[in-house]
């Protein structure tokens, strides 16, 4: 405990900002009037800083899918039954889910971690068995794991990073697959941000109004019962958290730690986002964002962060589809920052 | 131009509903919520429907560069000299722009169409010469160009659409280079939206507030100067145009006669689809808009085409480089819907 105390407060590790600067001024030197890119500038600048180089590159891409069940499915809060989750993680393996086919279609390596479904999984292609547990405990009735549960998921999360980090990946994108996993990420956002859970509660997979104001009174419910031990972003992690959503903090605080690109997916993967910046101030200077989700809480949850999202086109599936969506904009940010003319070389007369 | 007023007149082709109602089913039957990944749906359905097929693919890109100087420069409008439209296209041809860099990495064939530079240019690797005059003249003090030269440009756009089509191009992107064309394209969409250029006139390559309120002043004098001769859209473009604005509004026009998905870029290009619209109604049903330029009145256009643009990230370059950057969604919208499995297929369960 003591040991993992001393390494959730290991400071991230700073951007280079003179390298930023020298990205910057190449932009102002490319053959284009200034900013005339958006935000596919920000993003080659972002990475030049945190890469420590003028011209970053992105090459080696993971994305790691984190599934896991959550005991609150038994109060009625998703569309779908609980063993979707199972299915599609071997929906993941066969490649016939959006994720498979968006990480084959843009290079990017994908693996999946069970990290507590329902039921076991046999040995699958591609699919790691961390499993915890049989899901989560239903977080309205009593904590949602145990603090050595909720350890140990982050731990996962830490230790994969590093693995990659090891290997030479230089852009890392979580995703996350459980039923459930919308009513916990937006009570720990509620938790986390004290605001009223009507604000954050969406549709989830597809609730209509009324399923979507019982989610929400459930998830108010929780927020009472467990009132006075929410105080710390840990607290808040175990209690209402599942097992998949710890993963991807500890993979975002690692990846913090370790200086390792992140491009955050949608709603849940921002709240892991937000519980990594909660848990380590100064987290998220290494966080890049995809898109704005159609879930109803992510854009207030992003704005906190002060995120902008490339994407905004109606997305709300998870899974890190909206990140690998993404994914092309990055890559071409970097060519454009590195390949176009600048106006002495293209002898391109400069503004009057 | 009795052959041409035919032409103009030919209504463009129908979209296959069925094939478009085969996609929306086959968009139902994917492992995913219904809808839950917002547009890249929408885009596939749409293409299916322009292709006739319930599982449509983006294979050949064709990305026409349209290049022309404006006498309306004179007025003083645009941040840059006039001398950087021929810099440019020496620049595309030599692979150092953004949109040479963005085709090259989105495997898209890029070719620039010089419909008139002020000088002449020696040939170039990849300009094709179609040069109408040294420029349009000064809006301003008389008509931009004449009937002849007006039709000329609009015959460039539609020619050049006959050949892709025939050499099985399957998406047609069209773009812009000309100091002093958002000038031209929003005296044309004001005149044709009945608007005032107050609410149009954005900043272009960089003007500051002062310069934008002259330009807008301008546009005034210029509708002023040519009312009572503004009724009709050929007049318009003819007045205001500018020749790779018409060649583009040309190209437009026949990709829907011929039946060739269009990607439409920017501010400008978005003008000349508008124009291409009032031409022939009915055309836009070809159109996909692929990004909100952070050019003032880019909004204001595209809401009154119904478009839907993919990206909103501040880009206000031109050049097609919108219009490029967002080439792979299109092409992951086809292979999401085409290579997801059914519900049926991975055994996953529906919605309860």
């Amino acid at each position: 405990m003591t040991e993992f105390k001393t390494w959730l407060e290991l400071p991230p590790l700073n951007i280079d900002i003179h390298a930023q600067s020298a990205a910057e001024q190449r932009q102002q030197q490319l053959t284009k009037p200034s900013g005339s890119l958006g935000q596919l500038e920000d993003i080659a600048i972002s990475l030049a800083a945190m890469q420590a180089t003028a011209q970053p590159k992105i090459e080696q891409i993971q994305i790691t899918v984190f599934a896991a069940d959550h005991g609150i499915v038994a109060e009625g809060i998703s569309a779908f039954p609980q063993a979707v989750t199972v299915e599609m993680v071997k929906n993941f393996s066969r490649g016939g889910a959006a994720i498979s086919v968006l990480a084959t279609q843009t290079n990017a390596h994908l693996e999946v971690f069970n990290m507590g479904t329902v039921s076991p999984i046999e040995s699958l292609n591609g699919v790691h068995d961390h499993r915890i547990a049989a899901g989560t405990n239903n977080f309205l009735k009593t904590s949602a794991m145990t603090s050595s549960q909720c350890q140990q998921a982050l731990l996962v999360g830490s230790e994969h990073i590093k693995q990659l980090k090891s290997k030479g990946v230089d852009l890392f994108i979580g995703g996350e697959m459980g039923i459930g996993n919308t009513t916990s990420a937006t009570a720990i956002a509620s938790a986390l941000l004290k605001i009223n859970p009507l604000e954050l509660t969406g549709a989830g997979t597809g609730l209509n109004k009324t399923e979507i104001l019982h989610k929400a009174a459930i998830i108010q419910q929780a927020l009472n019962r467990h009132n006075g031990r929410l105080n710390l972003p840990l607290a808040i992690l175990e209690h209402l958290g599942g097992f998949e959503i710890a993963a991807l903090a500890g993979a975002y605080l690692c990846c913090a730690k370790v200086g390792l690109p992140v491009l955050v997916d949608g709603y849940i993967s921002t709240v892991a986002a937000l519980m990594a910046e909660s848990l380590c101030a100064g987290s998220k200077k290494w966080f890049l964002y995809s898109h704005q989700s159609s879930e109803l809480g992510h854009k207030i949850i992003l704005n906190y962060l002060a995120a902008k999202p490339l994407l905004n086109i109606g997305m709300r599936l998870g899974e890190a589809s909206g990140a690998a969506a993404a994914i092309p904009l990055i890559k071409l940010s970097c060519a454009l920052h590195n390949s176009m003319a600048t106006f002495a070389e293209a002898a391109v007369s400069e503004k009057t």
